[in-house]
């Protein structure tokens, strides 16, 4: 296993000039690898293929796409086509946009439009990283010392700057010297709580144990899990949620069992222009994600399989929504525009 | 890929003198393998390694393992320790110690109790054969023309003789030209559902599809699912079911979502003598089936994996459990002692 050593302070994105630097999201947690992205088209192609997820660095690297565009061409039709390439990646993630839209507006009128579309995006990478330990400043006020948390999914270091959105109150908490145990879906089809969020706890010594996601509901039942913490994909004006798929089944499992069910994100993943979640468009991946396993065949060779990749989960459902400005009810998130 | 021929008429299990057959499941459905189990232990550990699972299919062997004790060993010690070895295989089966005391029993006594005892585990495996096809009768009767149905886990022909149960409706059905769609939950950790009952259904020629264990809910929301049909490992006096860890996820959606959801099991499956589900005891399984595939890691190394069996899905989400004698309400299955 290949390991680059990593110090406490690792991110999963940064930039030297016009070079995106990432942690390679699918090597992970065997190997630590460094990518290099020198060009718009390598970033757009590294979220595509999810060398990088989560809603936050998928943010970032769209934002530095966006700049490495104006680096690279110098007309309007030229950028306006990058930025739809860019845009063309994730369909779900609503910062993606968000990053695209700010990193061109700010620098097509720019004097100097490939410097200040660089700045906006380190700007939102700042941002995100601002916004995540206060996030999980306001998150942790809800974690009692000796809790049992559940997530879903990675919302953590790798998927947003800081200390990610779901995972903030948790890292903030561990941090606060309270005891707290941390059940990881796995996450399937791809396994980001197994690999990656189970990863990222071991990194900072934070007791945990991975399920499988069947499992979450026998532990609530048995009154083992006391809050749940989740991301955000896109957030829709009337609190409607879109995230991994598997979202929508714990957050009724959570209100069934009396369990508090948080969503943090920050701001930028609202989409005030989405009026519910039945408008957020669902990316259906392929069928192989649920068949193999890193090119195994784990399914019936001949069966077909569907591969929903987020699902909505309504408002109705979720205890608060936590963002940088606080702790929401999902019916008002629509004030925070 | 070994495959051997199967007819139409396939079983899970059959014998031949004192040699029990079975057809490997851990190998389906890249492999189709007979093993030939020549002893008592042979056969126990079988059950044991999983090389057959599902509950009628446990007790078949369970009983044929007590009938290989009963011509292996002629004193009263050794056949109560046999027994007891027998038992110790699978710990949550009702089935298996339905089977063992059964045969045990009925030939302790009898003039030959070693052909008795052969006889009575026989027996056992038509009566579930008969009992499959008189679920599947009144299973079939919910199912209404083009319905898309849910199942977890494998319910199936290599569960339980004949039909199995979960899949004895979705059979008849078929059976009866009902045109029918069917989603299979992967069922992680073990994905019998995606290598199983995704085989089974092909073989049978019924559309169908993979799905990881977290779309249900997404697919149930969107109104896609009509019904659910699931197996039972054991059922309490109150009607609280035990079955493969997820079932109970399944259920509080359905309800949530106002979806029946069924229980498809033969009364011996049914334990009179558990007054409800808190008292069935759950088998906590290897940490490496959620963390390895094949022996290949899938998670990350250093962290912890739990990993529970199954669940109890208490009676007030089940709207109906499926017997060979009828359709009862959860709360009334006590009445069938």
């Amino acid at each position: 296993m290949k390991k680059n050593k990593l110090n406490q302070d690792w991110t999963a994105i940064w930039r030297k000039g016009h070079t995106v630097f990432i942690i390679d999201q699918t090597k992970l947690p065997f190997n630590v690898e460094i990518v290099e992205l020198q060009s718009c088209i390598e970033t757009a192609n590294a979220i595509k293929n999810m060398l990088l997820r989560g809603a936050g660095t998928i943010g970032v690297a769209a934002g530095y796409a966006m700049a490495q565009a104006f680096a690279e061409y110098s007309n309007e039709q030229e950028l306006q086509k990058a930025k739809l390439f860019i845009e063309s990646s994730r369909p779900t993630a609503q910062n993606l946009f968000y990053a695209t839209n700010r990193v061109y507006e700010e620098a097509r009128n720019a004097e100097n439009p490939e410097k200040r579309a660089f700045e906006t995006a380190d700007q939102i990478l700042h941002e995100d990283e601002k916004n995540s330990r206060i996030m999980g400043e306001f998150g942790a006020e809800l974690i009692q010392d000796g809790f049992n948390i559940l997530t879903h999914c990675n919302a953590g270091k790798l998927a947003i700057q800081g200390w990610g959105s779901a995972l903030a109150p948790v890292y903030m908490a561990h941090e606060q010297g309270k005891d707290i145990f941390v059940y990881a879906d796995e996450t399937r089809p791809r396994l980001q709580g197994a690999q990656i969020t189970a990863w990222e706890l071991q990194q900072a010594g934070i007791p945990h144990a991975i399920i499988v996601d069947n499992a979450a509901g026998f532990y609530m039942l048995q009154r083992k899990i006391d809050i749940v913490f989740v991301g955000a994909d896109r957030i829709a004006y009337n609190g409607d949620v879109a995230n991994k798929i598997g979202t929508y089944e714990k957050a009724v499992l959570s209100k069934e069992n009396n369990i508090p069910f948080y969503v943090v994100a920050p701001c930028s993943t609202i989409d005030f222009s989405c009026s519910c979640g039945v408008n957020i468009p669902i990316e259906e991946r392929s069928s192989d994600e649920v068949k193999k396993f890193r090119n195994v065949l784990i399914a019936n060779p001949e069966s077909d399989a569907l591969n929903p990749a987020f699902d909505i989960t309504p408002a109705k459902y979720i205890t608060g929504i936590i963002t940088e400005k606080g702790i929401h009810k999902p019916e008002d998130i629509h004030s925070l525009k």
